[in-house]
C-alpha cells in the first residue's frame, strides 16, 4: 500500500474541505488511484499546530469547532504555530500550502514553500502568491532536491488548465492564451448586463459572498494579473513580474458601455492575456473587452472561468471550469499529489501507469 | 538522439500532413520534445507500398504528384499494398494508422491495428472504427505486448478530449458527459438558425465541403454515436457498441422548431451523452436537444466541437476546439506519439519528464 504522509499549512476552507475529502475518500483513492493520504501534521495561524507521528484522524480534524490556539487540546498540538519546524520536522513526503495570497512579496507562503523543498518534501499548492512571484527560485529548488513544486490550483481552483496545457497540448505550438480569470467581476459584468449600475452589482456580489469587502483586487484586475503572470511565465516561458503587466479593471466600465455592446450582439469581458511577439517578446495585460457573441469566451458567465488557448496546430482550445471553491481548489492538490505520484522524480513517487 | 521509426498506413490527408510536419518540424520537436519522427513506410490503398530501410524524405513524399500505383517509381516501392507485410516487416516502433472508418465492422483498420500491435508495434490511430468496435481486444492486445494503443484522434481530432478527462480529471469523479461532437451537423443547424431551412441549410454544407455527397452519417448522428461508444466506453468503463446508443438526427427538426427555441433564448444542438445511472450502468444517447443559453455547450458554434465532463469534486468541466481537420488530427497522431514517449510501457519510450 501506497500511503503519503501530508503536512497542511493553512486550515481555511481549502485545506479543510481536502481533510474532509480524504477522511472521506481514502479508500476510493487507495482503489482508483493507488495511494491514500495521512495527514500527520497541520499549523494555522489561528489555531496552533499539531504533529503527529501516526496522522491525525481528518474527520476529528474537520468535525471539531476548534477555538483560537484550540490545537493545543490535540495530542502533539500547541496553540503557537511553528511553520518552519513543523514544516521541516513533521514525518511527511507531501507539503499543501493552503494560507492567503499576499500579493506584494508572497510571504509567509514563499518560506512555506521553501522549507519543505529544502527538506526534501514535495509542495503542492493553491496559492497564489509563491507561484507569480518566486515559481522561478521554488521551481529550481525543487529540482535540486529532486522533489516536485506543483500549482495547478493557483489558476482556476481544480480545473487543469496548467496541466492541460503543458501535458496534453505539449507540440502544438502554444502562442498566447486569453482567459476570463476572476469570477467575481464576471459575476459584476453579468449583473451589469442585466441592467445594474457598477455599484449596485458590486454591492450584490458582496451580498452574495462573492465579492470581498474591499473588492479592489477582483474588480481592478490585480488578482487576474497575478494568474496571468503564474500562466505567461509558466506556459509561455516569459519571465514576468506583476508590474509588467499592464492592468485596468471594469470600474470604469458604464452601464451605458455594457448596454451598447449588447446592442450590437457583444459582451464586455474582464480579460487576461499574453501572447508570444515576432521578436520573441511576451507581452501580456489585463483589460475590459469587448466580444463578439461567437468568440469562445463571451459565453462564460457567472463565477465560471475559462481560459482559450491559442496553438499553431490546433487553432482555438478552450477549458471551462470552476474559477474558485473550496471543494474545486481542494481538488486542485489532489491532482497535484497525483502527479507526484505518478512521476518519476521524487522519491515517493510510484509509477502508477 | 531519440528518433521513432513509424509507418503510415493510409496517404489521405491526416497522414499527408503528418509527414509535412515532420518535414517542417522534426528539429524543432527534438529540442522541444525529445524526439524525431522518420517515415520508414507508407501504404495507401491508391498509391500502392513504399518501404525504406533509411526513411522516406518526408517533403518528397508531401511534393510529389503521385498516380494511382505510384509508389512504384520509388526506391522500395510497389504499386501494390500488401498492408500486413508492411506493418509486420517494416522496421518501425509505431504505425499511424488513418484509413477510412468503417462503421459496421471496422475494417480493414481493426486487421492493421492488429497486425501492429502483435508484432510488437506501438500504434496511433485517428479512426474511429477499431476504436468505437474492437477497443477492448486492441488494448488488451496492446498490453500483452507491452506496446501502447493510443487514438486521442478518435475523438475531436487533435483537441485532448480523451486525455484531459483520463489524465488531468482523475479522482474528480467522471460520471457522465455531453458533447457538440459533429460540425457538419452543428454547422446546419446554425445555418437553421439564420433562417435556412433543414435541406438548404445541408445544399450549403455540402458546397461549403462541411458535408459529404450523402450527409446521413453526419446529419442523422451516426458519426457522433461512434464517438459516444468511444467516449462512455474509455472514460466511463462502459462496454457499448453502436447499437446500445440510441440515436436520433437533426433531419426531424424544422425551421419552427429552431425559430421558436431563440425566441425562448434556446439553441438545438446535436447533443452526444453517456451518464453512470445509480445502479452503475452506462445510458448513452444521441439526439437534438434544446440548451439555455448558459448552457455549457449552447455556444458551439459552426464547425468547433466540445464536450462538457460532469465530475463530483469539479461540476462541469467543458473542452472546446477544434473537432476536424487535416492538421489538427495529424496532431492527435503527434500528441499520441508523445504520450508514447512519456510513458513506461513500450520498450522505445522514454522518459521526457
Amino acid at each position: 500500500m501506497v500511503q503519503y504522509n501530508i503536512v497542511l499549512i493553512g486550515f481555511g476552507g481549502v485545506n479543510r474541505a481536502l481533510a474532509q475529502l480524504v477522511a472521506e475518500r481514502n479508500d476510493l483513492w487507495q482503489s482508483e488511484l493507488g495511494f491514500r493520504l495521512n495527514i500527520v501534521a497541520v499549523t494555522d495561524l489561528n489555531l496552533g499546530s499539531v504533529i503527529s507521528q501516526n496522522g491525525i484522524d481528518p474527520r476529528m480534524l474537520v468535525e471539531t469547532k476548534f477555538e483560537k490556539g484550540g490545537f493545543a487540546r490535540l495530542s502533539g498540538g500547541s496553540a503557537e504555530a511553528d511553520n518552519e519546524k513543523v514544516i521541516r520536522q513533521a514525518p511527511a513526503g507531501i507539503v499543501a500550502e493552503a494560507t492567503f495570497t499576499n500579493p506584494q512579496n508572497g510571504e509567509p507562503a514563499v518560506s512555506h514553500c521553501r522549507w519543505a523543498l529544502e527538506s526534501g518534501k514535495h509542495v503542492v499548492t493553491t496559492n497564489k502568491g509563491p507561484v507569480a512571484l518566486a515559481a522561478r527560485e521554488l521551481v529550481a529548488l525543487a529540482r535540486r532536491n529532486n522533489v516536485h513544486f506543483e500549482y495547478e490550483g493557483a489558476v482556476m481552483s481544480g480545473t487543469p488548465v496548467i496541466r492541460l496545457a503543458k501535458n496534453t497540448l505539449s507540440g502544438a505550438g502554444l502562442s498566447a492564451f486569453q482567459g476570463v480569470l476572476n469570477g467575481t467581476s464576471n459575476f459584476v459584468l453579468g449583473r451589469m448586463e442585466a441592467g445594474l449600475g457598477f455599484a449596485q452589482a458590486v454591492q450584490e456580489a458582496q451580498a452574495l459572498g462573492y465579492a470581498e469587502a474591499d473588492p479592489t483586487a477582483d474588480v481592478e484586475g490585480y488578482d487576474v494579473r497575478l494568474k496571468v503572470v503564474i500562466l505567461a511565465n509558466e506556459l509561455l516561458g516569459a519571465a514576468l513580474k506583476p508590474s509588467d503587466v499592464s492592468c485596468r479593471g471594469i470600474s470604469s466600465l458604464t452601464a451605458a458601455d455594457i448596454q451598447a455592446a449588447a446592442k450590437d450582439g457583444c459582451r464586455w469581458k474582464l480579460i487576461g492575456s499574453a501572447a508570444r511577439r515576432k521578436d520573441g517578446e511576451i507581452e501580456a495585460s489585463v483589460a475590459p473587452r469587448r466580444l463578439d457573441l461567437d468568440h469562445p469566451l463571451c459565453a462564460v458567465n457567472g463565477a465560471t472561468n475559462a481560459v482559450s488557448f491559442t496553438t499553431d496546430l490546433l487553432g482555438a482550445v478552450t477549458v471551462t471550469g470552476p474559477g474558485a471553491g473550496r471543494v474545486e481548489t481542494a481538488y486542485a492538490l489532489l491532482s497535484d499529489i497525483i502527479a507526484i505520484h505518478r512521476g518519476s522524480r521524487g522519491s515517493l513517487a510510484k509509477e502508477a501507469a
